[in-house]
């Protein structure tokens, strides 16, 4: 480092919305940025479900961090795992051995699956939240209706095809919908001997709603909606076990095709190394984003999924305007510590919430620009077009908007590609 | 089958261009036709290079069969690999243990990497046939600069970036011309701390000529246009062997970050189930690309690259052209033959060659509809032209065309993701 002018080292743990954010936000400061991540790309996740339901390439919604960040010589880009913290000494441990000094510290490692405890559940119903998780999926879904038609060529039936999403908040209801549009519309003349469309789609959900935090009113119009595409939403439904090809439930068994788990997070491990968490292993942050205990230290903030941040006595959601939001104020912050200057307290800003049901249906509740709820078209239509304009880079909007258009009007799928290492398995051939 | 008119049962082995040409031609036919596949896509192989060096995304290029051909309502596709025949029976055997009868049998079942006997290669030198092969050798390219970058934060210095691609023929060409314009072009301003454009891409060919069947004038252009783009293109050297990021040959010893094989194709093993095949795996056929022995059989054809097919003295090439005219040709012969009508002779139609070799850089020997060799930007520009329609789908040449574009302009790569099952991998993270 220059004696002249020094230059602040900030190390970003995880490239998502609350590390890309904060990254971009520290272009003009005086500090050296190393952003690192255990994936090489940024992926847009509110979209992951459109990858797992074929409408969407995986390179639609994912791209390099590095590449999104090539004009900010200020940061550079590290393929890598963290291992642990020394936070005695400001470094960060990586898997490849190497160690990083820091300045300030930014961990926003996100969230992963929670099967409650219950981890021998993810082989049977695999979670979404990464690309491979999505590829996973959309090879499931669809080498189910391929199994079906090879079982009609062979002895003219075949197992119902029964696809159960468990959990009914945003993810769960979007996965569903999807899934029922592609069995009763895109799929309509693909097959000929079996009927994709006679497919059952069933939605678990253990509360007696769907979408949660969501008005009562947005909920109960989700629901119908839902209904109206043929998806079977199961409320008050727990689950208490997942076999091969096999839900239980206190209401019942339910054979299946395909289990798509969509009903808990947990936060990133990297958490409990940083300070207290709270039950789902986030970790408790004051109103600087600083974990609040042991001792609060100016210089590490707690981002996004992984952070517990309550404004107003209630949790902020983990959803991407939180980490966005949380991305760029840290940024200030860190300017603002660097400046001498007191630092500003972080404020969530609740634009609203938004959840699309299937095609020309949605539920959304608007709290700005304006206040509004929306149901059915009027929600899809506001739902594409933020989505369109939150997506990174104005290729990936031209080609995504290219995707949508095409599969809107043409009432097919887009990108059904099965994907696997070496041919068809016994395993994917039959069950 | 109804009594009334006998729609005659045609089994397709294969969605490849010879395979789905062949489904398609018979649209109007009296025909019922089973496609087995043991992939639920069908390739446009050219392009697949592309998806390796990251311009183009696997979907751009490779379309589910049975989306492809949703409109033909007298094809089933069938996803199941096939095992056997009992050509006494007229039966084809799946994996899944079904057995589909024919009246028509057409085996398109295309070729495969060929190590020359050296199946242990494989391992240390993917070859790319497959989407799947596309995705690795993608992976292990970028895995390599991501190494060296942390290489570089560790120490200060890194192993040297050498890319090997074995064998000059057209896939050779194409990659080591499109990884060459990676290292120095696309990802010029994209690390902070290694140079990709330092790196080394070697090409090595035991022949003492790349594009081996290509007129001598372009052969030398391509080896000159190559050289300009930084290539080190060794001729006259052979393999020896193939070991864990090194390549040993008559001329010396090459330690490689990657190595691809590019060098041997080798006949679908159903080949020789048929009939006489050639020292490749690849069936004698005859003028109606019936196998020549053990005995003629009118209902079986073979056809694109699993077909030995001779005219003029001279085998016609394994290339896209001889598959889709081998395809259109099966289908009117099949059709002639129901008819009663005697069927024509099959001749190949030679339209000429090309191999693109960067951006801007190619060459081609047109022969129709004119005759032109043709070297750099003209060569290019007509390469870009021809794939661009005969890419299958209006969304796809959009996709693709916007692609081309942006790379073109943008001087980016264009789909850079790596993709694996959880996340970096010690084997990944350092060799």
């Amino acid at each position: 480092m220059s004696t002249e002018k020094k230059i602040a080292r900030v190390v970003i743990i995880g490239g998502g919305f609350a590390g890309l954010n904060c990254a971009k936000a520290l272009q003009k400061a005086a500090v050296e940025i190393t952003i690192v991540d255990r994936k090489n790309h940024h992926l847009f996740q509110p979209l992951l479900y459109q990858v797992a339901t074929a409408t969407l390439a995986p390179s639609n919604i994912a791209q390099p961090i590095r590449s999104i960040l090539r004009d900010y010589e200020n940061v550079r880009v590290i393929l890598d795992e963290v291992t642990g913290f020394d936070l005695q000494a400001s470094r960060v441990q990586l898997g490849s051995g190497t160690t990083i000094e820091y300045d300030y510290l930014v961990v926003a490692s996100g969230s992963t699956h929670s099967y409650f405890g219950h981890n021998e559940w993810e082989r049977f119903a695999p979670g979404l939240k990464t690309v491979e998780d999505a590829i996973e999926i959309r090879k499931q879904i669809f080498l189910a209706f391929e199994r079906a038609e090879r079982q009609m060529l062979d002895h003219g039936s075949h197992d119902p095809l029964v696809f159960v999403v468990i959990g009914g908040g945003p993810t769960g209801v979007e996965l569903a919908g999807a899934i029922a549009d592609t069995a009763k519309i895109f799929l309509r003349k693909d097959y000929r001997l079996c009927k994709p469309c006679d497919a059952r789609i069933l939605l678990i959900e253990s509360l007696d709603k769907i979408l949660g935090p969501y008005p009562q009113k947005l909920s109960e119009s989700a629901l119908e909606q839902l209904q109206e595409l043929g998806v079977e939403v199961l409320l008050g439904t727990k689950v208490e076990d997942v076999q091969d090809h096999c839900v239980i439930t206190d209401k019942g068994r339910y054979d299946a095709s395909v289990i798509i788990w969509a009903a808990g997070v947990a936060a990133s491990p990297l958490g409990k190394m940083l300070g207290e968490v709270d039950r789902r292993g986030c970790v408790m942050v004051d109103q600087y984003l600083n974990p609040r205990s042991p001792h609060p230290t100016k210089n590490i903030y707690v981002l996004g999924d992984l952070a517990h941040f309550e404004q107003d006595g209630k949790q902020v959601p983990g959803v991407a305007q939180t980490a966005i939001q949380m991305g760029n104020y840290t940024a200030r912050a860190i300017a603002c510590d660097l400046r001498g200057e007191q630092r500003p307290q972080f404020r969530y800003f609740d634009k609203g919430e938004m959840a699309t049901i299937g095609r020309a249906k949605a539920v959304a509740q608007l709290k700005w620009p304006f206040k509004a709820d929306l149901t059915g078209l009027p929600a899809w239509l506001s739902w594409l077009l933020i989505h369109i304009l939150f997506l990174v880079g104005l290729k990936n909007r031209l080609i995504v908007l290219l995707q949508w258009m095409w599969t809107f009007f043409s009432k097919r799928w887009g990108v059904g590609l099965i994907t696997f290492e070496g041919n068809v398995k016994p395993e994917d051939r039959d069950r």
